[in-house]
């Protein structure tokens, strides 16, 4: 057998275990009954552990190593000889010993995280959060990095991204950002939300739900919908990719725009090809690419002026009150912009906020200029600026997200990229379709979808971020996209 | 480490794959998208080897066979080392290249048994069965018998059990049960069932199989209900076995008593300790004895007097046109013999008979005194000698079920030896709790559940069949027991 047949095999048998454990974590949230979740642990433990062993073997770093001087692989095996080998090489520089101990400390971090919140107490969790800091920095030194330890964490969801990159993003965006939200409050006109307010069936916006997939070309005979405490999509394997939702009952907005959102990173890796995935190459660009193919259906699509003229008489359809309500009514209700304390529940306009002082915390801590025990004061020091408001609680501020309780450092500017990947795409996707409102405005996304398809989801992890956008594009990341896609947006809505 | 020891964790590392591997089988006819079917065959193959590859690897072999010798070990130990030692051995006896050889015929004749039975013509499946009987007989060869080949076959499904006894069982059941039937429906007057028909809401079928579930006592805390074409329950591990259940429309009863039937099989299941976990020995004393406990709940229970006496108001609270309707009328409207086709349809009095007739040909296929050319024919003489009635076409004859078209022989008789067992436990039983009809009079199971939760459930796999009814009962299985349960119900339900 050649070296490249083997190194595929070899990837074959990474995903067949990959997918028994996808389908492990899926169920989990979905259908598994509470008593199971002990067992749980223990089967998704020894499935990770073989993932591991596989992933990191001397049969496949002898591959890679053979594979990286072939001349003759394919544009696409010569990313997947990257990409995994860049993977392979970071889990191989971390000793076991460290992974298992960290794991340990997790678990129990995650619990103490749990009771914090629950009883508003962050000096329940200051403690786990010291080491969970602590390893984060051991594990930034065992990868490796030039110039910050932020950059070595960074590499795992934005690859190529570093600390510096991130904050010369950060400046123009606050820039344009800070002022234009103190007019937009001060100064504009919020629309009228009132006529979303109700006692809404759950079957019927479970319904409604399905319907948007339907129309955004999500492939049921390729996934599944199910119900969860908290959104999230799963790729189980190829032809295979669910999404979950929720279904508050005071307004049909969440639970649209959770559809909405999870139906585009669906999407996504619903395109993914047979070759993307016998390379592992089935995934996106970054966290911060995939999440901008969500925010694209979710706000650029979901949130449009164009996409309410369709979706007025679907939501109509559900609940026959809306037919009296006007499209543009219903635009503007799902584009009310206030400050709010928690990331998730926050609007296009704040949403960056939630994530620049969570990355500047971040980087802080990494370097050593912030102290956990000063988290608090931090945290609602920067609500106050950046938003003007202060959490009434910790549990409100500092301890709402669960990430740090893993001590996941480096993740949340993803959230962040998604919307400036987003806002950078759509200028390019609106000149390939200059006919892309109306298209909008007849509920035919296959325009767009097929866009996106081509210039982004057909890619997998192929290239990384910085050479997808720049493709798409005509330049790197630019966060003026955003700044004025919110500013002609919202000065329009709020009458500015 | 001690040997113990080192068993104990082998059959966790086992546990853990097949709890993965029993997910992806439950997943597979629930949730999973229909054009996730390819490569979730090669994730399922991939688990099933791993999974095999542990339990005949060398190194268990050589725990058990140190074990063996080991005296100090507690029953269950023993009952582990027995059950899963032959298990080994007969695993071990079966050359790899045979079992893949007939893996792949297996594919294809189940595909040849799929366009046989839709284009009702039984020579295109004729040659692939020819070549399963064939792989049987080896099999037969490989595991090794004394006498017939089928207890070979049988072992897997009851272990302990011979043709010889089979044969001895059902001489009697015959006897008692074919001169019955004919009286009964030549002399008897067929209740009427009419009252049942209708036009149902499969959401509200659905929420009474839940209550009836409830009822019996089965924990939804660990465990579950989903919808599928053909229900089964599925232990996925430690507190977790899920039971499936469909909702055909026009009459209540179906989904009633599927619900109540692997309500039964999950009772038990739910019953398995950590420590029959741990020892692998979290099965049913064999088939049959499983089979027995869904009988016993769905009809020892469900079609008996007394439950309908507290069961009318249960159905009546989803389908309030019962409330008028006499729990007696309900009780023999639930008890209609009629001599059908298909097997899974059959009522309480018939179902045995097609049983009989299977046995029949495959001991005959496995002896060689039967040609597979000659099925269609000796089925449908065997319908016509038992119950009076050929079938129209092979369809609804020779082709209706599954089993063979994977060259499983010896699985059928375990539904007949449910009914038998079940019977048997039931004067038991009675005795044991002089009272039950009263208690299922007011819906209360816990005394029945708690009864075989004793003395059936918490032994797991650690007795054979044979033990455990002796236990139980105090004599070896007789088919007396349910002759005579079947003669006194029917007798007063036909008024005889």
């Amino acid at each position: 057998m050649t070296t490249l047949a083997s190194y595929r095999d070899h990837l074959a048998e990474i995903g067949k275990l990959t997918s028994a454990a996808a389908l492990l974590g899926w169920d989990l949230q979905t259908h598994m009954p509470p008593k199971a979740a002990p067992y749980r642990a223990q089967v998704q433990g020894k499935l990770a552990r073989m993932a591991f062993e596989l992933s990191t073997d001397d049969a496949l770093g002898a591959y890679l190593a053979e594979l990286r001087k072939d001349a003759s692989l394919t544009l696409l095996e010569k990313a997947s000889v990257r990409v995994n080998g860049k993977a392979y090489d970071r889990a191989r520089s971390v000793p076991a010993a460290f992974v298992e101990e960290r794991q340990i400390a997790q678990s129990e971090s995650q619990g103490a995280w749990v009771e914090a919140r629950r009883t508003n107490d962050f000096s329940l969790f200051q403690p786990h959060l010291e080491k969970m800091v602590g390893y984060a920095r051991q594990l930034a030194d065992y990868y490796g990095y030039e110039e910050h330890p932020y950059d070595a964490l960074l590499e795992d969801f934005e690859p190529g991204l570093t600390c510096r990159q991130l904050r010369s993003i950060i400046e123009p965006l606050k820039e344009g950002l800070v002022p234009f939200l103190r007019q937009l409050l001060t100064k504009g006109t919020p629309p009228d939300a009132s006529v979303l307010a109700g006692d809404y069936d759950p079957d019927e916006l479970r319904r409604l739900a399905r319907h948007a997939l339907d129309i955004i070309g999500y492939d049921f005979a390729a996934g599944a919908l199910d119900d969860v405490a908290h959104p999230f999509t799963s790729t189980i394997g190829p032809n295979d990719v669910r999404v979950t939702n929720r279904y508050p009952t005071e307004s049909p907005l969440p639970s649209l725009f959770g559809a909405l959102h999870e139906g585009g990173h669906a999407l996504y890796n619903q395109a993914f090809t047979e070759e993307l995935y016998a390379l592992n190459l089935a995934g996106g660009a970054s966290n911060g690419i995939h999440e901008s193919q969500s925010r694209m259906i979710e706000n650029q699509v979901g949130r449009s002026r164009a996409f309410w003229k369709y979706f007025r008489d679907v939501l109509a359809e559900h609940f026959p009150k809306f037919a009296t309500v006007s499209p543009e009514a219903l635009y503007r209700a799902c584009n009310v912009v206030a400050p709010s304390f928690i990331r998730v529940e926050a609007d296009e306009v704040t949403y960056n906020f939630h994530i620049m002082l969570r990355f500047e915390i971040e980087a802080g801590l990494m370097e050593g200029s912030i102290a956990v025990a000063d988290l608090p004061n931090r945290w609602n020091q920067a609500m106050k600026d950046y938003l003007g408001i202060v959490p009434p609680t910790d549990s409100a501020g500092v301890l709402q997200d669960v990430h740090w309780s893993f001590g996941y450092m480096g993740y949340f500017p993803s959230y962040m990229l998604g919307n400036l990947y987003a806002a950078q795409m759509l200028p390019a996707i609106r000149r390939s379709l200059p006919t892309l409102d109306a298209s909008l405005e007849r509920g035919d996304l296959k325009p767009l979808v097929g866009w996106l398809r081509e210039n982004v989801h057909c890619h997998g992890a192929a290239y990384e971020p910085d050479e997808l956008i720049q493709r798409i594009s005509g330049e790197p990341l630019n966060p003026e996209h955003f700044v004025r896609y919110v500013r002609e947006k919202y000065s329009d809505v709020y009458a500015l």
